[in-house]
C-alpha cells in the first residue's frame, strides 16, 4: 500500500439511486443533483460549454429537466433514448468504483479553475482520496514514442516525487505516462491515472494490469460515462483534467507537434505551472520539450525541483547537487587572494614586493591575503619570502 | 579565406612608436594616447577598476605622468621599473600583431558596455576587422572537459553561425571553445580567439595549431602585453571581454561550479543576452547548463535560434524543423471536424442523425464539418450514410 501522506477512502456508500419514475418513461430522479450529474455526463461531450453553462446557472436537475420537456440543443435530445443515470451508477458501483460530484468531500478544489469546462462528475476508483490525494500532484505527460533517456527520466522523477509524498497525475498511455505512474508505484507512492474512456474501460489494451494497479493502490479517474470508448476528442480534452489536477504540469520528452502541446496549452489557461525536462537538441524525441524552454516553460530536472513547485516556498526538502569536478585548493577565494594565490611561485620563495608587483596589488592587500592564504593552508612563509604550499588532502 | 561577410583589414602602418626622452630614464612619449595605454595594460591588471578610472579621468597620458612622478598606486610603481610600452610594441608588431585603442576605426563599438572595466587596448592579430567582425557575434563558451554531445553540438552550432556570417568568438581552451572555433573554420565563417596571456604565447600549448589558424584566417585578441602568462585572475577577466565583445553568450556544456558561470554572469551585466543549450538531466557535463535554463537563461537549441537572437527582428533566415512523427490524416482538424471524424465509422455507413448523437453535436454542424471533411478526402457519402474515407498518401 501506498506510503505517501495522501489519504485512502474509508468504503463509502452506495450513491443515492433512486428509482422513482418521477418524469414519465424516465427510471430516475433529476432533482437529484448526483443522479443528474451523471445524466448529463451522458448527454453532453467534455468541452461542450452551453451544457455546462446552463448546468452552472439552473443546476443539473433543472437543466435536465428541460432537455427531458424537449427544450434545449438538438445533440443533447439525440442522447436521451439511451440516457439511464441509474443504471450508469449501478453499474459504476458494481465495478467497484464511484462518482464524485462538485460540492463532495472528496472533489478536488483544483478543479474549480476549470469554470466552465469542469467536469460534471468523476467516475473515480481506488484508494486514494482525489482531494486529499491531489494536494501536491505534479502530472507528468509526454510521448507515447519516446526515448530511453525520456522513459528513464520520467521513471526517476516519479520516483523521486512519490519519495517526497507528491502524488503523480498522467493518463495511463505508452511511453512517458506509463513510466511516470510505474515510477510512482515502484516507490510505494499515489499515483492517479486519469482516462478518456468510461471507469469500466481499459485503454490501451497493454497496460490492462497497469490500470488495474493504479486502481487497487491509487485512483483511476474519468468523466466519461461507462461503456464508452476514448476518442481523440475525449483525449483531447482528457489532458485539461490532467492539467488541472496538479499544481504542475512537466512535459518529460515530446516530438515536435505532439500531443502534450495541448496538455501544456490547457495548462496555461487554468493557471497550472508548465515546466519541460531538457533533452539533447540532437534528438527529436526532446524537439518539442526543449521548444518549450524555449518559450518560457519552466526548466524541471530534478525531482526536488519538482518539490520546490509544488509546495508552499522554504518547505521542500534539499537535495545533494552531483559535483563533476574534483574542488581545486583555489576554488572559491575572493579575488584579491586569487590573484596572489596566482602569484606565488612553488620553488623560489618570493618577497612582498614581488607578489605586488605581479600581483597588481598593493601591499597591505598582498599582507592580508598572504595572512588568509597561510590560514588556509595555501600558502607558507619560507626565510623572508613566500611559497605556495599544498593543503592537506584529507576534510577538503 | 573567409567566406564571411565580416571585413579583412588591410595592412596597417606600424604603430607611431616615438623615442624622445620626455621623461628623465623613460624610453617613450607619456602623451602619445596609443603609447600611454600599452603602458597602463603593462602596469595594471585587467580588473583594476582604480587604474582605469584614473585613466578615464585624466587620460592616459596624463595619468601616467603621474605614476612616473611618484604619485598613484605602490602597485603600479611596483611594475615601472620594467616598463618599456615602446618595446612592447614593437614585439607586438615584429609578431604581426597590431595594438588597438577606445577611438581607432576597428575598436568594438560594443567594448563601450564594459564601462570603467573596458581594456586599455587591445593586441590584435589576423585579418579580420574587430569592429566589422563583432557587428554580428555569438560567444560560445564550456567545459573544457565536455563530453561528446557538448562537442558536436558546439561544432555544428559554430558552423552553422558561421554559414550564417555570424562570427563565433570563444577562449581557445580544450573542450568546447576549441570545438567552436574548429566548427566555425570548417565552414569558412570568421572566428575570434580571445586568449589570457601576450599575443606572442600560446595557451593552452595543445592547441598551437588551431591559435596559428585562427591569426591566419580570423582574430586572436588579448589586453594582456607580450611576454605574459596567463594566471587564473587573467582567465576570469579575459571572460569579461569574450561576453561583451558579442551580442550573445551561448553556454554549450557546463558541469556544476563551472568557470563559465563567470562569463555568464559578466555578460548579464553588460546587458549581453545569456543562453544555454538543453542537455539530458542525467550527464554531469548538462548540469550547469540545465541549471542556467532553469535560473531564466534563453534556451538555444540551433543556429537559427542564435541568428534570431543577434540579428534585427525579422532578419533571421528561417530553418526546417524536424519532424519526427508522420503526419497522421486528423492533425489540424478544427474541434468539430475532429470529433465528427472520431464519430463516423469505417465499415457500415451512419446517418447524420447517428453521428449527431456520437459526436455530441448539432445537426448543422455535423453537416458542416462533414463537408469539409470529404473536401480533406476523409469522409466519404455510402448510400444515405456516411464513413469515414482515407485520404491519398501523396501530396499529404
Amino acid at each position: 500500500m501506498s506510503t505517501s501522506a495522501a489519504a485512502v477512502v474509508p468504503s463509502r456508500p452506495a450513491p443515492v439511486v433512486l428509482a422513482r419514475r418521477v418524469v414519465p418513461g424516465v427510471a430516475f430522479d433529476p432533482d437529484d443533483d448526483r443522479v443528474a450529474r451523471a445524466a448529463w455526463s451522458r448527454l453532453a461531450e467534455p468541452g461542450d460549454v452551453r451544457a455546462r453553462q446552463l448546468v452552472l446557472e439552473r443546476g443539473a436537475g433543472s437543466a435536465l429537466r428541460r432537455v427531458l420537456a424537449g427544450a434545449g440543443q438538438a445533440r443533447w435530445r439525440a442522447r436521451l433514448a439511451d440516457l439511464d443515470p441509474a443504471r450508469d451508477l449501478a453499474t459504476v458501483e458494481r465495478f467497484g468504483a464511484r462518482w464524485i460530484v462538485p460540492g463532495d468531500d472528496e472533489w478536488p478544489p483544483a478543479l474549480a479553475a476549470l469554470g466552465v469546462e469542469a467536469p460534471f462528475g468523476l467516475f473515480v476508483r481506488g484508494p486514494l482520496d482525489l482531494a486529499a490525494g491531489t494536494r501536491r500532484a505534479v502530472s507528468m505527460v509526454g510521448s507515447r514514442a519516446c526515448s530511453n533517456y525520456g522513459h528513464s527520466v520520467a521513471a526517476s522523477l516519479a520516483a523521486g516525487c512519490a519519495e517526497r509524498g507528491i502524488t503523480v497525475v498522467s493518463g495511463a498511455a505508452f511511453g512517458i505516462d506509463g513510466a511516470a505512474h510505474k515510477g510512482a508505484l515502484a516507490s510505494g507512492g499515489a499515483t492517479v491515472a486519469v482516462l478518456a474512456c468510461g471507469i469500466d474501460r481499459i485503454y490501451p489494451r497493454g497496460h490492462d494490469q497497469l490500470i488495474q494497479e493504479i486502481g487497487r493502490v491509487g485512483a483511476v479517474v474519468t468523466e466519461i460515462p461507462p461503456g464508452s470508448s476514448p476518442t481523440r476528442w475525449r483525449f483531447v480534452e482528457r489532458n485539461r483534467l490532467v492539467a488541472a489536477l496538479a499544481q504542475l504540469v512537466v512535459v518529460v520528452e515530446a516530438a515536435h507537434r505532439s500531443g502534450t502541446e495541448s496538455t501544456a496549452s490547457r495548462a496555461g489557461k487554468v493557471g497550472v505551472t508548465v515546466a519541460a525536462v531538457p533533452g539533447p537538441v540532437t534528438s527529436p524525441t526532446s524537439y518539442g520539450t526543449n521548444r518549450l524552454l524555449r518559450d518560457g516553460a519552466v526548466c524541471v530536472t530534478s525531482a526536488m525541483h519538482i518539490d520546490e513547485l509544488v509546495s508552499p516556498i522554504g518547505t521542500a526538502a534539499a537535495e545533494a547537487v552531483p559535483d563533476a569536478r574534483p574542488k581545486a585548493p583555489h576554488d572559491g577565494l575572493a579575488p584579491d587572494d586569487l590573484r596572489v594565490y596566482d602569484a606565488l611561485p612553488v620553488r623560489r620563495p618570493a618577497p612582498v614586493e614581488s607578489l605586488v608587483t605581479v600581483a597588481g596589488l598593493e601591499p597591505p592587500v598582498v599582507r592580508a591575503a598572504l595572512g588568509r592564504l597561510e590560514l588556509a593552508g595555501l600558502a607558507r612563509r619560507a626565510g623572508p619570502g613566500w611559497l605556495r604550499a599544498v593543503p592537506p588532502r584529507a576534510g577538503r
